[in-house]
């Protein structure tokens, strides 16, 4: 009777691991998603839809560098500003992603993030994002790019 | 009967939700106090007491500029390499501290940090920390700073 007790409680406790690791492994593909949907816009020119992968609020918080940041639409403004031309925008890439999921609605993720303009020019450099889920669904509410 | 049932179901909303700020709060005031900790040990010149604060992990992170580093040990040894004297050390300060309790074990943190010199001399910028709770209390797994 212990035996069976004993065993019952093994099972259990694997599939809340299981479950666990299945929800994280979903959140971590979702966080990607939103990544390369990212990306893609940028790639299009499409501001706007890049900025979708950011939490639309006024504590967004992006960090570069000494400066601090916030606000969804001033980081919208921003871009339009200094990128008012698709050709300044190039071509973003996202890789080496880390994507470490904390709760069932947070996630840190680690990257590199690289700028190739038409000339062959690039820049780049290294980025930690949080993120929250929403139920718009998984979005960065803090920015340190580097 | 309806009324008392919506009274019931508001007040336990209010009291799940106050329990959920006081223990917020609580994270909040333990990350505080790890992170003075840290200052404190810093500022005496004892390294090993400020990398108390850091989770003793080869998994641990540390992103500077477009540099990313690895490992409580190796974190260590770098540090007591570049401040081989406490006079390099200086005086560490954190400051302007955001403390964004994500979940019952994870949090984030923005804030200054600044290392002043004898002569007067200061280096300063920010970070982002991403800290989790562990047995032995809350712990930086990841650290960008810039």
């Amino acid at each position: 009777m212990k035996t069976l007790l004993l065993v019952v409680l093994v099972l259990i406790a694997n599939m809340t691991f299981l479950a666990q690791s299945k929800s994280d492994a979903k959140a971590a593909a979702d966080i990607r998603t939103v990544m390369e949907t990212q990306t893609a816009a940028w790639n299009r020119g499409d501001i706007e839809g890049f900025m979708q992968g950011y939490w639309k609020s006024e504590q967004m918080v992006f960090v570069s560098g000494t400066n601090v940041a916030r606000g969804w639409q001033a980081a919208l403004d921003r871009y339009k500003k200094s990128y008012d031309t698709k050709a300044k925008m190039g071509t973003l890439t996202f890789s080496d992603l880390e994507i470490n999921v904390l709760a069932k609605d947070s996630a840190a993720v680690l990257g590199s993030w690289k700028v190739t303009l038409a000339d062959g020019k690039s820049s780049g450099g290294k980025f930690t994002l949080i993120f929250r889920k929403f139920k718009e669904g998984w979005k960065v509410v803090h920015d340190h790019t580097s």
